[in-house]
């Protein structure tokens, strides 16, 4: 039950990092790497290479600008690869492109833009059709973050 | 190792069934059901709740305009949502985003503009972290689509 | 002659508190909820249904992203929905898109980006069919503003 | 129970007749004028005159490119505006920007692009608030359209 | 030789006094109005007829938002009407689309988002097509322009 | 009282003819020419210099794509410089941008894409400063088009 | 003096043939390979590898959607590489984002949406640096192209 | 061995002194030199020639807003140009699109949204096709990047 986060650059960390906290939260193992498609291309092959060997079962990528990082490693192994695009430029619609428009057959699964905790809820997702004690802690999740957000902002509010 | 496909409208038929053709190739049972969030939502609330009894472990769903079938689907189950934008107008950059940008913490798997066969795939790599024998099948079938597009491109090409 | 002002985060409290001050200036009653189409869907359909039940005749719903916060209430209700898309990303354009490009035939009344002020005025312009002393001081106000404007702007300006 | 529908060239009547199809639905009287805010204003203004004067109670106005026909109309009533950004370019982005960003205090509540026919339920649904008959004829309507959504898509749909 | 400049809100001042600082640097008279095409319809008229009968041969117009302002003066005479986009939202894109796409026979030239110098530069133009004075002022602006950028940067620069 | 209508390609006289069709309506002269910026730089360089010579008043330039003509032309002359985007490629918004645009001091008077014919009616609107019988002309033109749109489209019209 | 044009599918040649059409023009030598970098990234490998060792002096890549191409391929080589943007959706807009936002230090040299032709003059420009012949051939092909164009397009012409 | 660097002002010189930081680092000279396309045309076109005869081999070109700089750069020389997009409104974007949608057969080599850097390296690559030295400096610069970005970023990075 292990996820890899994986991001281009050491300042898309404050991004990146509420991946990290989200899977921490649901007791999910992960570990993070700094690797970029364009510059350590090899490198990237290699460490896909051990994810894949070392169980990995589900991969977070973050990217901005032209955002190929999540498109090359999807298309360098059969596990599901999160993108999350990143805001570098253009608002992220350049990283959002690059990512979604992914040709046919290597699919991203792209979520919203610096939302890497979305990344993190739906590696869980995933994870969890093979892991049932997941699948509790997602549902009992939406059940407090339902009670939750209803005690916090009860039955009116104050304008 | 089933999925559902839900879709707003007979007219994205056409789109969508490459989502069916793909789960067919890889043996992967699936159900397909026209829904719409807006039209019939307590229906759609059923369909998700039989859907998760009946013990479908992917949904895949596509919509477009102010597509918000993915979501309102993932508001109400923990099952991974794959949402497919479908260009209705502004060639699908609406649908794009009224899917991708979903907020915390309630996540839609978007992939590329009308392109249900990546859905396909994507569904199939995350019903593979459970089904070895997906994964095999995926592997071959890129062993098959990297020989077959070699074979048929070569060593170079006439322009 | 009453209004519920419905937004998904206390975050955006500020943009919507502008319906309010609006709805007041009319001496519309209001009510303000913070839910979530995403969170809380049950909530959110209990809700809409007290909303009716207690004879509440227009609904201004607030959102961001992927807004899908005014198209499931209006999927939900009959009553007339005005939407103010608000800008969380991408200059509220994803909100905006997720609003008005609502599929037939359930509509949403979208007004500018942000613009809260003017849900409150649309509202108000609503109600006033129903009850011509709205429409009184609607002519009213329009009669002020135009005075107002006149006045402070004089006969031409200094540059 | 009277709706204006006004356009700006007889090219969008195939747009805006939607819009009158639906009032028909509903049995809203209705008269359809072709104005444009930029060739004949001085008429416009006689018009929305008129219009107020024999008892309209909401306007819809289509228009295409810079579409000020409705906050032109805005400006000389408060009658709810309802308006329609029709694609003549830029898929109808045009439009669309320059109707739904109408500045504080005149707002315009705008609809999908091309997307009389929501036009026409929403004047409906705000009219219903003053004639009870409409309101029942909505909750039908909703109704029947559920029914027939169902019927006709059944219980799962083959792809 | 004289232009009018008008613009919707005393907040535009610091933008629109650039059309009015380089229409002091060529000494062609100008006259400001703040006045507002859907706040003031009527006195915005009067303004136009005004405007006309003392003689002023150009119009600037700025305007944010659904710009309706120079459009709308536009319809109203037959001078030529300079369009200043100015930056409310969206980078400005709502309000040169509203003034730009003007549709047949009502034209406004438009100048870029923000850029009121230019519009003073252009009014200057077209007036000196009539006033041979302003035309050998424009001759010698350039020359001046063009021997300043020169000696300000030279034959080269350091980076 | 000539006006030069200049633009890239022959496959652009579609819509630039538009211009010319509209000058002769009132009567202006005109001289059409295919220069591009690109292509013959030293030969529009010289045409520029032969119509300032020849006394035109006016330029109207159309272009697609990046369309640098009509800027090119403009920081060459200081007659106004009316510029057409063409719609090229993605919708005439590349165009578009690239006349609008234009740095201080060198401005380009643009209008709608592909809207030839507005560019043939500012251009008179310009020349009519000086040429009185131009105002005239232009005053009857407002007047009949006027009484045609209200002819054709009468009290009220069928939908 | 050879050129490698790159492509992503047998359905870019229409496009892409342009490119050769162009180096032929020039007497460059050029081959063109087939290759995808989602589909076949270890085979595009290898072809790189070998175009570096055959002596290929630039690389022509167009690619559509999700177009990372010519960024994988500038990753792994320190050739220059020219990529065409093809437009598969989108109008290009994806497809030139995804090529053009390269991150530091890898960059692509992009040219117009479609443009293959281009891309074949700018290698002929960049492999003219250091082949004579190709530069003579450049300052020819310009001259020839002016007189071609004030030949066809002659003193004005008819609209 | 040299680059020209030309921008049009001297706010771009932030930007436009990372291509010269990145020309000095392969120790390739260079000159800047502050020019505008439209301010300048005549004194621009003197220093291309004299480009042209100091033997100078290629061309940076950066430009905000109508960027029409390194087009019209490329229309008078056969040298390749390299355009950078620099951000002075709508977020570069009217600047990319104002240099990559160069028509045929004059193209411009872009780079990123101000990457001026890239720039630099795309330079240097195309140098290095004459210059053998150059190769072996990309080369090592290139592995000296990866082995940095390794060193630094490790095995695994703390989230």
């Amino acid at each position: 039950m292990k996820v890899a986060i994986i991001f281009g650059s050491k300042s898309d960390s404050n991004i990146m990092k509420k991946a990290a906290e989200c899977l921490k939260e649901f007791n999910v193992e992960y570990k993070a790497f700094i690797l970029s498609a364009h510059r350590v291309p090899e490198r990237l092959s290699e460490v896909i290479n051990d994810i894949e060997k070392e169980g990995f079962e589900c991969i977070i990528a973050g990217a901005g600008l032209a955002a190929h990082l999540p498109g090359v490693i999807a298309s360098q192994t059969i596990l599901p690869v999160i993108g999350v695009p990143i805001d570098a430029a253009l608002n992220g619609t350049d990283s959002l492109l690059s990512m979604v428009q992914m040709p046919k057959p290597i699919p991203v699964a792209v979520v919203g833009i610096n939302n890497a905790y979305n990344a993190g809820i739906l590696a869980t997702e995933i994870l969890s059709l093979k892991y049932p004690e997941l699948k509790e802690k997602l549902v009992n999740y939406r059940k407090q973050m339902k009670e939750k957000f209803i005690n916090e902002n009860g039955e009116g509010v104050e304008l």
